[in-house]
């Protein structure tokens, strides 16, 4: 099974960042042909989704959406962040990404995003492949 | 690894639908025994998830709450369901069942549901099987 | 492939309960060294996430923060729970976590965590386990 991190880093406080291009280049990188990629996101203030990604506004929307869904309580974690703990929990950490041909197997319409939710930081994915069985 | 397409037509805006007996099919017809099957959704309004199946009424309070969750508010995104966009980023896109003696290792109450956000549309889910090593 | 079920019984309506210790024990007892392990909750009214495991506030934050998200409305299914319902689809079911060298691959601050939504009652959590191909 190969393996291994891609890293980025963010330059706002909470961005969708498009990193569905590095993802297709790990696949031609490693000769990935068919099976599924696991990506995972090892941070607890940001997360991982596959969304539009032809209107960049679509990313935008989805930014503003989550910063009205969370409220503004008096939260009890100190760091200040807790907002960006929740956003967590709604986006997920992982993708399960089928693979064909060598090329992901996404929809017309589907990106996959690095969700920055408490940035600017440096920040990893990584990801994992299981080739299909013969 | 199997493969394959699912295609359903959507009738209303929104709604939960339940995919849990075709998924089953596709089990008994493919003679997948043990082990794990991925299901895809390749559209960005839209989503899968697993909930009770038992009472529809769960399904009906479930659009109600995420109509409430997901703000109105003046989105930049021009096509006007970026609160679609939003529950799919809410729901997630993908699910991981697991496969005992042919049959979907579901709890009691559990069903497998496609999450119509933006239709009356014509959909798709794909799917994918790893079965047990030996 | 490797399997099995975890119990625990939770104490209050709604909590995180850290299970990574248990998941870790798994992978020590299983001799699990290096692939990918799924867990899976078949419950409709409670869910698995990953997230900060340091501060114990992170966890009740985001319960208060849950709490205020899904909104009291007249559900219609009788038995009272619609909001764990919901909770659940926003938690999402089941979780996909890396194995190296027999130890969860987890960021530094992310621990695994069941969400209890509609308790106190019996739990379940089922895990799988896929090896390295060789």
């Amino acid at each position: 099974m190969a393996g291994g991190t891609i890293t980025l880093s963010t330059n706002t406080q909470r961005a969708l960042i498009n990193i569905t291009d590095e993802i297709n280049k790990i696949c031609h990188k490693q000769q990935i042909s068919s099976g599924i990629i696991y990506l995972v996101n090892p941070h607890t203030t940001a997360g991982l989704t596959i969304n539009e990604g032809a209107d960049p506004n679509v990313c935008k929307d989805i930014i503003a959406g989550l910063e009205k869904i969370v409220p503004r309580l008096n939260y009890q974690h100190m760091e200040g962040n807790s907002p960006a703990h929740i956003m967590t929990l709604l986006t997920g950490s992982s993708l399960t990404v089928h693979v064909d041909q060598g090329k992901l197997l996404l929809g017309t319409w589907q990106q996959i995003f690095f969700c920055e939710f408490d940035g600017p930081r440096n920040r990893q994915i990584r990801w994992r492949y299981i080739a299909d069985q013969p």
